[in-house]
């Protein structure tokens, strides 16, 4: 099959053919039928996150039909639609059992017997899965723990982003944050996941939504999901001091779903007294944060991170696809691209140029 | 009346002879019995806040007896015995209405109408209440909705600690995080406050509780109060690596109780993926802190601040006497010294060297 492999770090993506084991008994074979990209690949491929090893198939926000199943698995079947999510959870762990299982880090108990027993080779190398799915590949083989069943009248190219990015942030909104009706949000940054937290706090009800993005075709479509006010913060001399105006003192709920210091910082002020942000956006590692601790007592803020949206994905994303349908949650409006795989580069190339909102792999 | 003045910043204390005026219509004259020496006045004195106007009469952790009330006073009369807070609450706007009177900011509800009319005088010139109260003083002329009324068979010295210290650590461990049984807490800095906090987790039901201090005699007045566990940290290399080793990787709840940069970073550190951080201790003004993005988001970690333990201190403190007088909390082992006014500079440099627990004016 074909996939898109990183060999050096830095490095882009190089369309390769790599073969597939046959499941073992946990494991299944999707034929995949879409990925999108997501920035946190970037991460890794740029090396500011240098924790990978090379080669390996990048994605990880994939859906897809089983094309086969491993002897134990019971949970899908041939033919069955599924969507991938790197929250692969083991199921009896201490977060698991305690409606925590994104934060599962038993990764043992979902890996092959053998950790040194890779899934995919090119020729007789090795070659390894980003998120312990690799999602840019015509086929993907990964534990039973890492699928999620849908249901099959959900078309396949939109299903595929709710594998990260809408879970990402419509989560960071309603389950991290608990975003209550009739409360006012900011959320920086109109991507992907920031257009999806955007959503989550207009399903959640609040009452004021401001987007806070440097693009105006960006804030276009933040207003298309939701935002009832918009910030270009290039546009502005100061994009705290401007949401403070606006509120009266700054909002109940700031998301930041970029990923960079001095944006993370802005969220923390925009909060007022009494108020939450949350870090959504994929910091560089070792990258800190600096925040007054005067704001921190005084005001009694609460800083929380999310991660992939605090989710439980087998019961969250069934739920987000029936919002989809029912026309709550827009998702053919977060689509600006569609793609072959061998223009991923060039995807890419458009992610870094901050064109568009997400991109979507059709195999 | 004597009371404690602050002439200058930085400076110390001054004994002094100060009229006081009549109560307003909204307002209480008491006569102090107690009044406790808590680090905040401090920050103050010494111009790490430099937002005091002198001369000011020090002092916010005080008990008392109802002297005269004015007009429109029909919460206490003459003989009951309150305990005074800086949780000054106007009762009517969003944060009080939202369970959150601790945060409410609407001081000109409850100053005087002339917000230039002072209560107290040298002579001709006025004197300042610091933080609405001045409790370093034999009398204390405050607005009504800064009193609560408590139960006669309370010694008023024990009772004086919760007027603040208890009320803060207490509350930041029962309301602000809201500790679970059977959770594993942290406590950094054994002073009033991280002893509260301590008590707080135990009542709370945390299984396991560690202290953290400089000084051993702290941390046996801790383990007193509950501590199972203490790290005393000028005794080991590094009390986080201490910390996650004796937890298997971090406390579900972890308190600074100091106000330090260094130590709020030391209890993020300490905090387990999942876990929450509180900051109640003071810092000082303008003060930063620094976190790592990482933890934030993918260990999707809580920073919260705890101002004055997030009280309702009218719901609260009588709470906190029926837990003492029922034995549960331990108010009499948290009183290392018992002063006169007068001996009250020489009170400070005890804590300033670190010594003891909480000292008391007894008037």
């Amino acid at each position: 099959m074909k996939a898109a492999v990183l060999n050096q770090i830095p490095g882009d993506l190089e369309i390769e053919d790599i073969s597939v084991d046959k499941p073992a008994a946990n494991e299944v074979l999707l034929q995949t039928t879409n990925a999108g990209l997501c920035h946190s690949d970037l991460h890794f491929m740029d090396g500011s996150w240098n924790l990978l090893p090379v080669p390996s198939v990048m994605g990880h926000e994939s859906a897809g039909i089983v094309q086969a199943v491993g002897s134990d698995v019971q949970y899908v079947k041939p033919g069955d639609h599924v969507i991938t999510c790197l929250s692969v959870f083991c199921g009896h762990c201490e977060f698991c059992l305690t409606g925590r299982p994104n934060l599962c880090n038993n990764n043992a108990a979902t890996s092959r017997p053998d950790d040194a027993s890779p899934r995919l080779f090119r020729g007789d190398t090795p070659v390894g899965q980003f998120a312990r799915l690799g999602g840019f590949a015509e086929e993907m083989l990964v534990h039973q723990n890492a699928l999620v069943k849908i249901r099959e009248d959900m078309p396949l190219d939109k299903a595929s982003l709710i594998g990260c990015g809408v879970t990402t942030g419509m989560g960071a909104a309603i389950k991290t944050a608990k975003v209550e009706p009739g409360t006012t949000v900011a959320v920086i940054g109109a991507g992907g996941i920031g257009l999806s937290a955007i959503q989550g706090a207009r399903i959640a009800g609040a009452n004021r939504i401001i987007a806070v993005d440097i693009t105006n075709e960006k804030l276009d479509t933040a207003r298309v999901c939701g935002a009832t006010d918009t910030v270009n913060s290039a546009e502005v001399d100061d994009a705290v001091a401007a949401v403070m105006e606006m509120t009266g003192g700054g909002v109940d709920y700031a998301f930041e779903a970029i990923g960079r210091k001095e944006t993370v910082e802005q969220a923390w002020s925009m909060s007022r007294t009494g108020g939450t942000s949350v870090v959504i956006g994929m910091m560089p590692f070792g990258q800190k944060i600096e925040i007054t601790g005067y704001e921190i007592f005084m005001q009694e803020k609460t800083l929380k991170g999310s991660m992939m949206g605090s989710n439980a994905f087998r019961v969250d994303m069934p739920r987000y696809i029936d919002m989809y349908l029912d026309g709550r949650l827009k998702l053919d409006e977060m689509i600006s691209h569609t793609i072959a795989l061998e223009e991923i580069n060039e995807g890419y190339e458009m992610m870094k140029r901050g064109e568009g909102a997400r991109t979507v792999i059709n195999f």
